[in-house]
């Protein structure tokens, strides 16, 4: 029985009524919002018609299990703030078409918080280990709210972990979320690792004041500390950095952020990936010691928050063999192999089991915005190359 | 009959109640919020037991009218998000206190929005027709709200706007809200000018993208652009200040201010002061010429907000005289004439009648802060010199 590529459409689109954001396809569902938890307890339903046995697990990730020993396929549903509809839910869907077309036992599962509203990949994180979940509930969001008062909104649908031992191996589809494909104009990416990233919040206490009493040299503003920070930053790791290294100052909390005060206080988030764990190392050295310098000059207090983080990881062989032969009988010359930019629930479940991931193009290479889109054509060449893999694997 | 030192320092004490931070003595008591509506309906009660007449104007600003013609006195009771007890808050009860204990024709006033939750010193602007109240309407908060949403909570207290005609000159009492006093040991500051101010907010619209696909060279990073316009400000602006100019980047917007996406959109408040109008206008073209740079060489798209602003003021000579011998008489040797480096509702007042202002010590120079405080002895002495002040005006 083949895979039905209107019906895997069709839910894909279904799936984007949830928390619609009303321009384009754009999507508004960060983790344990209404409309996750609507999307979810919807996937549930879909896993049962499946003949998938549905379970919640006390983080809320959604897990559609096949009797047995089974193959682990999906991704997440959970979006950024401003998402796109594909990200993370095109590998869900696919799982989903996966595992109810396919004669082999595939389980199908949709993570949580993969897009970091709390952490980094939080859900996938907690499951397999790699972040205790009491280290997890005292995560704050931009907001202060805790991971733990958070995840207590789906806590009445908790059936405990899910053993990992049932799972022989993980397959995450995923859109590129970069340029590159979309460029060469391949069809499809099977990724050869993904790329290390490191995140952590840093703080500068200096002293408010008023705007137009305080003369220029009396002042500890903490913006012009962190302006300081960006700038000696950004030419330090120039002698550092290859040019796949990105880093980040994405989130940025002033106190008490307002025209006619000096400001008093910054919290701000800085974040940076590379494939190379001992250059992420010699970057955290270099943050630290730049803002530390920074603070000691201009009389500010400097505090870091924990260091959150994944390592680089290396696709396992026999599964994306898999897929390679998959892409070179749906897209023939057009496929290539590429590491992954961009972080994913499969590096954490490389703790537990052999993983694997796939791309499809991202259009323009935009994501994490509501402009994300993918062409048909290549959402259902990523469907067939799956189903390829999984006949010759399981 | 003189000025009752105890009910003077009650009625501040009482002041304090609405919106008590439980932080030190603070307030958080910002334009139109309940705290700040509910405590000019008190002050409105204390100014029928001084014999004065309640009026709310349109915009919420308050007066006490005495019969005929007076002289007016007051300040402001709306507080900073994070403000201290005294601010504005001392000079409308210290005018309070004269009005009560004076046989001299004196209006109390309590204006709205000093402290520019939308625009600068907002209700003595649109007052003294500085600021058309269509154009206030369309002013904007950090959230969003706009004045005239916000004013229509106190709409139904209007008995329409004072005229202006009615006051002989306008005298302010103040705290320093600066270092200059209390380092000096002095009690009492008598004002010879009000510097002038500018502020604008400023915008860059970049591309927000992944912050693990998107290569460096690539990004339109909003909060990079801010970064680098900051460091050219700064060094531009050294050609062209003096010691006592200030400016100030006191409010960050970043969107969407998440840790993996790279911020597509900054709007930042820019604030400058000086005593000289020229001066303001030279470092105006400096921030539009800088901004217009970098956005050009980051290819951002660059908005300027309306520029507001108040000119430098001098303080009139009659007024100002009293203030002067009232002070020689209350704290011999222990006052000095200094500057206005602080934006006050005096400033507006200029176009409509004769104003002075009288400034007692900031301990350690703080305000805009809930540790903002002063010592009971310099308030007391504040109070005696409006006391002479007015029985020698008139």
């Amino acid at each position: 029985m083949a895979v039905d590529h209107k019906r895997f459409l069709a839910d894909l689109h279904k799936l984007r009524e949830f928390g619609a954001s009303g321009v384009g396809k754009g999507v508004i569902r960060p983790a344990y919002s209404d409309a996750d938890i609507a999307a979810r307890k919807w996937l549930a339903e879909r896993m049962i018609g499946a003949g998938l046995a549905p379970h919640f697990d006390p983080v809320g990730n959604l897990f559609g299990l096949a009797e047995g020993t089974s193959l682990l396929m999906g991704s997440h549903s959970d979006s950024q703030p401003e998402g796109g509809w594909l990200d993370g839910a095109l590998g869900v869907i696919a799982a989903l078409e996966i595992a109810r077309s396919c004669d082999r036992p595939i389980s199908v599962v949709s993570f949580q918080d993969e897009e970091g509203r709390f952490g980094v990949t939080t859900g996938s994180a907690v499951w397999s280990g790699g972040l205790p979940l009491e280290h997890a509930d005292g995560l704050t969001d931009g907001a202060g709210i805790t991971f733990g008062a958070a995840r207590s909104a789906m806590t009445d649908l908790s059936q405990g972990f899910v053993d990992p031992a049932r799972f022989s191996g993980f397959i995450e589809m995923h859109i590129e979320q970069g340029p590159s494909l979309d460029a060469s104009g391949d069809q499809i990416g099977v990724v050869t690792d993904i790329v290390g990233i490191r995140d952590m919040s840093i703080t500068f206490q200096g002293q408010q004041n008023h705007a137009g009493t305080t003369p220029m040299h009396l002042r500890r503003d903490a913006f012009q500390a962190l302006s300081l920070f960006n700038t000696r930053l950004n030419d330090r790791f120039r002698n550092v950095v290859t040019p796949q290294t990105v880093w980040t100052i994405g989130r940025v909390d002033l106190h008490p952020n307002a025209s006619s005060i000096v400001p008093g206080r910054v919290r701000f988030s800085m974040q940076w990936r590379d494939g190379d764990a001992d250059r992420l190392a010699r970057m955290e050295e270099i943050i630290r010691a730049t803002a530390q310098e920074v603070a000691d000059q201009q009389g500010l207090v400097l505090e870091f928050g924990p260091l959150l983080g994944l390592e680089p990881v290396a696709m396992d062989t026999t599964l994306r063999t898999a897929l390679e032969n998959g892409a070179g009988r749906v897209a023939p010359g057009k496929w290539r192999k590429m590491p992954s930019g961009a972080l994913h629930d499969a590096t954490n479940l490389s703790r537990l089991m052999p993983v694997a991931m796939l791309f499809v193009p991202s259009i323009n290479g935009i994501s994490h915005d509501f402009a994300e889109d993918t062409a048909e054509r290549d959402l259902v060449a990523g469907l067939d190359v799956l189903e390829h893999a999984v006949q010759a694997l399981v």
